[in-house]
């Protein structure tokens, strides 16, 4: 027969979240954050990206601010929305255009990829807003380049692309550079879906027993 | 101004690839598992999980004939259903039943979590199917004690659940003993919905550009 297992959620939260605090380093994040570089680490696994995360101060602050006043959530993905949770996030639009009909032929005439030329359907909504980019680097370049151009600043950017060419690059020129909008992202090539849509939750509320 | 990025979906997938194929140490796996090991790898950016990816050498074949057989694809929760690429899986059922009115309660009955609850929904689509676990390790250990119990096998359980407690311990057990399923399973404490969705994707067809 398999060994006993863990089954009460109270204690896997409990736990998860302890192993967490003893194994990461937190030390570096202001107190406000610290509970977004957990949620971060639970939906990975993995304790180290809390030494890759790049930040502005004022993050959580300017994070919360923009959803209390009734910011939408801007996911360049259908899987980033999927891991909102939304009972947390009453009242907050969450917007992803990447399936728009429109986006196949903007990306054709743009000539660049679909994930891209849906940021440009994002510009009506963008002043103010939360951005969650979990899966597609053009998707932060383009962003960061209409905003170079004068585009209305979004709140926060949070910026987890994942992958081998521009995931990298496009997190360390938001870093470098995030054109007077707060942020958070994980550089490197690691990011995803579940990170991105973590680091919205945790604007949304304390840690709590979805994963349970 | 920024310096330019790659803007070509074909090319961004040459070269994704290519890095890939390069890092990963993918002499290990059957021919057959090594598109699904490259996808992934380009799911979380990490060539290293090429080492840590346990697998029966039967499982892509396996998971094919399920797939063209009509079975369908049941998924731990909604992000995993979300990153599917519906289609390329045409007529496939996508089963979720985390969010089933009736969970809650049988999660208490139980005494387990909601997840776990989760797979009791499962007994009567579970023969042949296609397991998909992103998220949570008590689902993977519920599904194990059933089947331990006598219910009908699945053909292909994909096991991706996450985290710090019982992730690890739930795909150990089922490498150790996969109650005569095939199965691909990461080992340790990484995981998460995109790995467990890019393993079904991988069995619906070749590498594209749903990054891009």
């Amino acid at each position: 027969p398999m060994r006993p297992y863990e089954k009460d959620p109270t204690k896997i939260y409990a736990q998860s979240f302890a192993t967490v605090r003893a194994e990461a380093r937190l030390g570096r994040f202001p107190e406000d954050l610290q509970p977004m570089a957990i949620r971060l680490i639970h939906a990975c696994g993995m304790v180290e990206i809390a030494d890759r995360l790049a930040f502005s101060p004022g993050a959580m602050a300017a994070g919360r601010a923009a959803l209390a006043a009734g910011a939408p959530v801007i996911c360049d993905c259908e899987m980033v929305g999927a891991g909102l949770i939304r009972r947390r996030l009453p009242g907050t639009e969450i917007i992803v255009t990447l399936n728009d009909a429109r986006v196949p032929d903007m990306a054709r005439d743009l000539g660049t990829t679909r994930s891209a030329a849906a940021v440009e359907l994002w510009r009506e909504h963008i002043e103010g807003a939360v951005i969650a980019i979990g899966n597609a680097p053009t998707a932060l370049f383009h962003l960061l380049e209409r905003l170079d151009e004068g585009w209305p600043k979004p709140a926060l950017i949070l910026g987890f692309p994942v992958g081998f060419v521009g995931a990298a690059e496009s997190k360390a020129e938001l870093a470098a550079n995030p054109r007077g909008c707060d942020f958070v992202a994980l550089k490197g090539r690691r990011g995803g879906s579940a990170m991105a849509a973590a680091a919205v939750n945790a604007l949304a509320g304390g840690i709590s027993e979805e994963r349970a």
